[in-house]
């Protein structure tokens, strides 16, 4: 199994799951007052958003990562296989943290769920990474050894902040949601990927 | 990250929001006057036609951006990841706009809302292109200067004109369609995407 | 825009258009007699089958088509876009039809929307051939000028076909869709593809 | 048909269906007491994961086939479509075993036709080998001859192994849904793919 189609399929996955996420905004249940409806669903469209700019994000880093592999080999496959079954599973936390907050009832709940799936997500990325960098088992020859030790650190770190989603989502769903897309902000320019980046180049 | 690979992401999404759309369709309620019930839906049809239109042929031109750029880097990447954000959450209005039409009601609302989000869209084309052209960023060196400053005022004039379909919106439903279509015939032949189509060759 | 691109995009359309398709199969309403519930929807299996055929061998002839084309220009792309919308648009019509039949309400109704979505996309496959073969204008070189006659005239007569359907489907819901399965088993096999490709050997 | 359309076509398939899996899973029917609601679900994520997990390894054992294949032919194809046909209906009957898990009724019902399904797949690769391989119509050259035979006894046991699924469901759901996500990891790690992948080298 090359590389490249691993990419290729984890690409496909990466992109229907982002796309499929509008199927997850609830429906207007009523159309004689619709703009008051659409105005009442702005937490589905703000989960939406959120959720869109990490799976995003995510699909950026994948690739940063995938460039700095050698080969790929079976338990990498699998491993990438269960980061991408948590990929795809974002919908469905992301639509009931949207309906929970529009009907103004469980909130919270649906908070801690997104977290815990967003939790799980960061998992499979740090379990993911140990396993291609540990002993420079999948690595390419040109990715630097000093640079290997810092990514793990903040790989293992990372997987710690999604923890403290969970205990935000405890509090408030909206600063829950706040933070997750804060997180998805700093996985867009944080020292990782930019170091990783710089390394490829 | 390769401009291949961003290219190939995006037509994803591109792929998948337009196939969608049919599930926004609103399903008969009842089977035993189905003909009437199926007629009824036409609204449903109009809009899912109109909005297939726009998304193919945001594809295309897409494609004819993305053949003058040299390369891309990360915050056009980011801005690319905004406007496919725009683009995937067309089926939403889309189907809002047909149910709307055929309860008649909240017809003016929905079309309202169709229209935000055809603006939010040109206002991320725009973005997307100043960003790109900005002292010739990202662009090839094959691209004529002269064609910059003609296309750049294209895309802002463009955005502007998304504003009166709101304005139309407000007004009568079916027309605010009408002019969604007519739009999307005009980039399909329209002088940005036939001058930089012709630059090309 | 190549050749390649548009194969790539159309593809795509193809591979999520039949893979939606099972959304549209109804779901039980009830589990305490869910045997009698899961064979009572057979209908809806039949017409999920009979569409994933269709659209599975349109896909395949999509591509012996465009294996014979030298280049596209952009009346053809456009062409293509109409052809898709109405191969993305099966899913409407399929999951109407299998629903219909379950109910046992509306079947004829629903086998004739069902052929006349199946017509329009006739209508759009020969538009697409006509304006590529005409005067050879988007053609191969090594596609012979007698094929091209021959090829035409049963792409003209295949249209015409489809318009019996519709008249089936007046008669009988269940040989409509019996009829669309045997147009699909004779496209998989007919003279026109087994004649392309057999020239582009 | 090249063999490496027919790979990507399928591959997006695959994708298509292992992300639309998610849509399957049941949504909280009300917020007041979510946490519950969720937790009650729990056999709806075991279905999705399970599935997840089939359709994944099935993807990785399509693409070790098509690394001993010389080349596709036609009737190879639409053994293929008719592989494709069963993975992409794999969702629907997945939500039904999580959906009648959750109401604690159908349960066993639900997992024979999980069951069947599942069948109905083994049987299509089953027939998809004994084509590509019998006679070495499509293997490459460098294919062992005595793998050959392995492989196909293998296929064949593999095919009857499945229907003893729907003796286990017969008696119980759980342990059909648990023998299910057995054989795919037997699957992930078994002697015929790790046999024909240790060939490809």
């Amino acid at each position: 199994m090359s590389k490249g189609r691993v990419e290729a399929f984890s690409d496909g996955v990466f992109a229907i799951a982002i796309t499929l996420l509008v199927l997850t905004i609830g429906q207007p249940q009523r159309f004689d007052d619709l703009a008051a409806e659409l105005v009442r669903q702005w937490p589905g469209y703000a989960a939406y958003m959120v959720t869109f700019a990490v799976i995003g994000i995510m699909w950026f880093n994948h690739h940063v990562i995938f460039g700095h592999l050698a080969r790929v080999d079976a338990p990498f496959l699998y491993l990438n296989l269960l980061l991408l079954m948590t990929v795809a599973f974002l919908p469905y936390p992301t639509g009931i943290l949207g309906e929970a907050l529009r009907h103004g009832e469980g909130a919270r709940v649906a908070a801690v769920a997104y977290s815990i799936v967003m939790t799980l997500n960061a998992f499979a990325w740090a379990a993911l990474w140990l396993y291609a960098s540990g002993r420079r088992r999948l690595l390419h020859d040109s990715f630097p050894e000093e640079q290997r030790g810092i990514t793990t650190v903040l790989f293992v770190v990372g997987s710690m902040v999604y923890i403290v989603g969970i205990g935000i989502a405890l509090i408030n769903a909206y600063a829950c949601l706040a933070f997750h897309g804060a997180l998805a902000a700093y996985y867009a320019v944080d020292p990782i990927s930019r170091g990783l980046r710089r390394e490829r180049r």
